[in-house]
């Protein structure tokens, strides 16, 4: 089934070589001149592997900068490989593009590529570029690696652990409702620094990369936030076999996503149920929670303990929410479904 | 962006959990209990990545059975590993589904994934699941190791090897307009045994897998063939700065390609410029010509010496053919064309 209708985009071999070559620059990928690529962990490390997908009109908008399209499709797997305490070494790219694409798009989505790669010390590896009617489509597979035996798994969280998430929470959500409705920030008089920091927070996911030594050596259990604070702290939770309590008043905000807040509490909910956050989500015994608390604060990072995990009741909510001392009810579907 | 609009489709999780969960049995996948995997090559192994991306529409039809789209997911990058001299060991699966696929359609897709994992003892490493307005959208990362400084490359041909090719070659190209063309059979007065043949060779690619110590052993060179004998030669050429001269009487044909083309020889250039083939092109030294047929002949594989390389002259073409001593010319576009 080979494509007929010429695009004004150069064919797939000049884009390779003219575009995504120059960002393959270990030995195993050979230039990208091969269908393969070759990645060896170091001595004593295991590879730890991710995959997340990209659609446009699904998980970003189609009209987005591909400079920044391409730094969330990157940061979002590096996200996934740092909840696991895992430093990220390279990367395979999937890439389905429409007709309507053109090379102008392509340069500034490698470009978008470059500065992750940059910032991360990280390679393309390879990867494959299809037609894609409804694209761009963007589907990475991350790799990392961790000393052997030090993955940090999200089902192994265990009653008496504290939680814990780095930086803020509800941030993207809360940029994506203004993304939503153009009028929404002026309805809530907030300010252009603070739109624009919600807005930003929504496009431009920054992986928690600095978090990994912490982890491995203090977490028990870890994962990014993707699905929003409380699906994802339910994923924790359903496959360890415990359940949270989690103090809302503890849980970080912005001062963005303070002040809209304080105009319509309705968006506290938005904070914790919304996506896209892509901070982490810990479990730390208390033993070892000043420790990790420490070395967060030394990798640059900020966290804060919002709640505590018990041992599983049937009977019971998974999750139990409390705001300042009462019971807090969610009124949503709490976080996002895929499909 | 979540999704609003129900499907008659069960939920992610719950589709993870009856499904692919029971795909996923090494302990690096955690029974996708998690948003990672670990995989660590045996010592003294490298690990062989690959990625192959299959877009319904492009790669193969909405319509075709899910139980054979998966063997052919899965095939496809197989064949790319077998390529490099890898034994395959795992995959992460990227699924795109559009709303109307049911229940049904994952249920029969797993149940192929299933055949090809049994087959060559791989896992399911885990993955993602995405909405795909047009999908299905297949993306699949396949994971391989060889003995380290074994892999096969295509860039490192070198003049004076002798170019192989396993199986038949043009089989899927002439079952692909089989398909486009219910008349087609009928007008040529192919025989129903034949017609199917072609037609299951186009939906069920068989990756070489059984070549890949004899290719580790013996061959400079190799890949798989996938957009055409002429243009992955091409490919061969071009990255190893070689040329080639093709006998085309010496190409493997199928009875049932012979038969095709005994009605019409136009049908000769389809035959060796269409591709999914997932046949592999080999370049071997002449003095392990006789090592390389025999061992192929222990895997079970047949093999054709096909042509022969020599030093890139940048006056000539890259590929010159012949059949039966005079030159063949090609009058269309050689190989398919990604976009």
């Amino acid at each position: 089934m080979s494509e007929k209708a010429a695009s004004s985009r150069p064919g797939e071999f000049s884009l390779i070589e003219r575009y995504f070559a120059p960002l393959a620059t270990s030995a195993g990928a050979v230039h990208l001149q091969d269908d393969a690529a070759v990645f060896t962990p170091d001595t004593a490390c295991e590879l730890v592997v991710t995959k997340d997908m990209l659609m446009a009109g699904v998980h970003f908008f189609k009209n987005d900068p591909p400079f920044e399209v391409a730094q969330k499709a990157l940061g979002v797997n590096l996200s996934d490989l740092a909840a696991k305490g895992a430093e990220p070494k390279g990367y395979l790219l999937g890439l389905g593009l429409s007709k309507d694409i053109g090379e102008e798009w392509v340069a500034e989505f490698c470009r978008g590529l470059k500065l992750v790669q940059d910032q991360f010390q990280i390679d393309l590896l390879g990867g494959d570029t299809i037609s894609c009617p409804q694209g761009p489509l963007l589907s990475v597979t991350a790799f990392g690696q961790v000393p052997k035996g030090q993955v940090v798994r999200r089902n192994e969280a265990v009653a008496g652990a504290l939680l814990y998430v780095t930086g803020t929470i509800g941030d993207a959500a809360l940029g994506l409702k203004l993304r939503l409705d153009d009028e929404l920030a002026g309805e809530l008089e907030l300010s252009a620094e603070h739109r624009d920091f919600l807005l930003n927070r929504y496009l431009l996911p920054q992986p928690r990369v600095a978090a990994v030594s912490a982890l491995r050596e203090f977490a028990v259990a870890a994962m990014d936030i993707s699905d929003g604070l409380i699906a994802d702290l339910g994923h924790m939770c359903r496959t360890s076999h415990v359940q949270a309590a989690v103090r809302l008043e503890n849980v970080p905000l912005s001062d963005a996503a303070s002040a809209m807040i304080a105009r319509d509490a309705a968006f506290r909910e938005t904070a914790i149920t919304g996506g896209d956050d892509y901070e982490i989500l810990a479990a730390v015994m208390p033993e070892n929670a000043v420790a990790f608390e420490v070395a967060l604060q030394e990798a640059g990072l900020s966290c804060a303990q919002i709640g505590v995990l018990s041992a599983a009741e049937v009977s019971e909510d998974m999750i139990s929410l409390s705001l300042n001392g009462e019971a807090y009810a969610l009124h949503g579907a709490a976080g996002f479904k895929h499909f």
